[in-house]
């Protein structure tokens, strides 16, 4: 689909990816991994297996994407990938399965960038706000209450029923909100999630998250030339959208 | 269905009718009317016309209910109802297509029942707080924007494809929170629809609003007896909530 005009208007809405974009996944995500093991009196590395589980999230989703698999929530992805990983390291059986589901739950409790809470709260006074992640509409909701976010609603897999990058996850997302996707703009910090959403005539912005896979960890790529804004942080992106005529 | 046992804890989440129990419709749409007839030198009662506009609300997602009629939302159904009640009233063709659109939308900008920006900021400070209305998730942003509501996620009619008193959006509500019913309250002004929400097991809390009507207009009935929680308004509620042990 051919990238819609764009007049350089500020968007009605403003929609972000989460996990990497918005909060700190890996440390949350060790730091249970390490209260978990310690309390077995397990000795192993909670952030290797913080990168395992996270390995495990994108071939997860695919059969779901490509309908091989009907829909359920990125909840219970997380919950299968943990027994696998516990498994692949040995770990198989260590924490039974009401202890696995609750430790599954980690993901509900991640600390946010240092730069998102204050930005969000600015880009909401010019905007709708929402996530648009492939985490559940129950996994947002406490994500949020933890980190102390506030946004207008939640947008992403559960009301798409499939997962990012599907089109249709972007495009109901603007559908949810009745707007044109020109109207809203897909902040992510990873290209591949900007360019599935401008395939589909969202604009777009990034913002780069360097520290996402830890120190000497892979690096996203520099930002594709052409997305709508580009910006260190949350506040910045904010500062860019109010300088935007009114859409 | 039979009504689940309860055993007297806190809700983990609390969901709310909005039009009536949260917000005062008649006023705002009366006054949006008022506004839009003074504009064409127009003299009608807008009152009356608020109070035919939402006599046409139930009928017209009767067919949705009973499957006759594709899910459409309810933005889409306030603008053909406006359509029809104009026409009755002698008033078709006064304002064209767009102006039409841009009247429906008065749902969006409707003013809070005094009590409801603190006793709302109250209940989400004890559980999860969400509207479970029959308006769609834009309608609800735009409301809850001008109303200065902060809730946690937006639940209800678009989640579930599906108008209450159907039991679907109850249950919707609760999947996507992945709670068990018996976990969540449902508060409305409203008996029907916490009939409908007990009957698929959920709590239930009642706040009267003696002045959804207007003055000297039809007033619902005592709350049944029953109800987990009857109290006079929401700060009252989360009070009621805060004695009970946590869920």
């Amino acid at each position: 689909m051919p990238v819609q005009d764009r007049d350089g208007r500020a968007p009605q809405a403003v929609i972000f990816d989460v996990f990497g974009t918005l909060v700190d996944w890996r440390s949350g995500v060790a730091a249970a991994l390490e209260r978990a093991l310690a309390a077995r009196g397990v000795a192993a590395d909670p952030l290797a297996l913080a990168d395992a589980w996270r390995g495990e999230y994108d071939p997860s989703m695919a059969p779901i994407r490509e309908g091989r698999r009907p829909y359920l929530p990125l909840d219970e992805l997380h919950r299968e990938n943990l027994v696998r990983v516990l498994d692949r390291h040995g770990l198989g059986g260590l924490f039974d399965a009401e202890e696995t589901a609750r430790l599954a739950r980690a993901w509900e409790a991640l600390p946010p960038w240092p730069d998102v809470r204050q930005g969000l709260a600015a880009i909401r006074r010019l905007a709708i706000a929402a996530p648009c992640s492939n985490g559940s509409i129950a996994l947002m909701v406490h994500l949020a209450r933890h980190a102390g976010l506030v946004w207008d609603c939640i947008l992403g897999a559960d009301i798409a029923r499939s997962y990012k990058p599907d089109p249709r996850v972007y495009l109901a997302a603007c559908a949810a909100l009745r707007l044109a996707p020109a109207q809203v703009m897909m902040v992510a910090a990873h290209n591949a999630d900007l360019a599935a959403a401008r395939a589909v005539g969202l604009m777009t912005g990034f913002i780069p998250r360097p520290a996402e896979h830890g120190p000497g960890g892979r690096q996203e790529a520099a930002p594709d030339a052409g997305w709508d804004i580009v910006a260190p942080d949350l506040p910045a992106l904010a500062r860019r959208l109010a300088a935007l005529p009114r859409g």
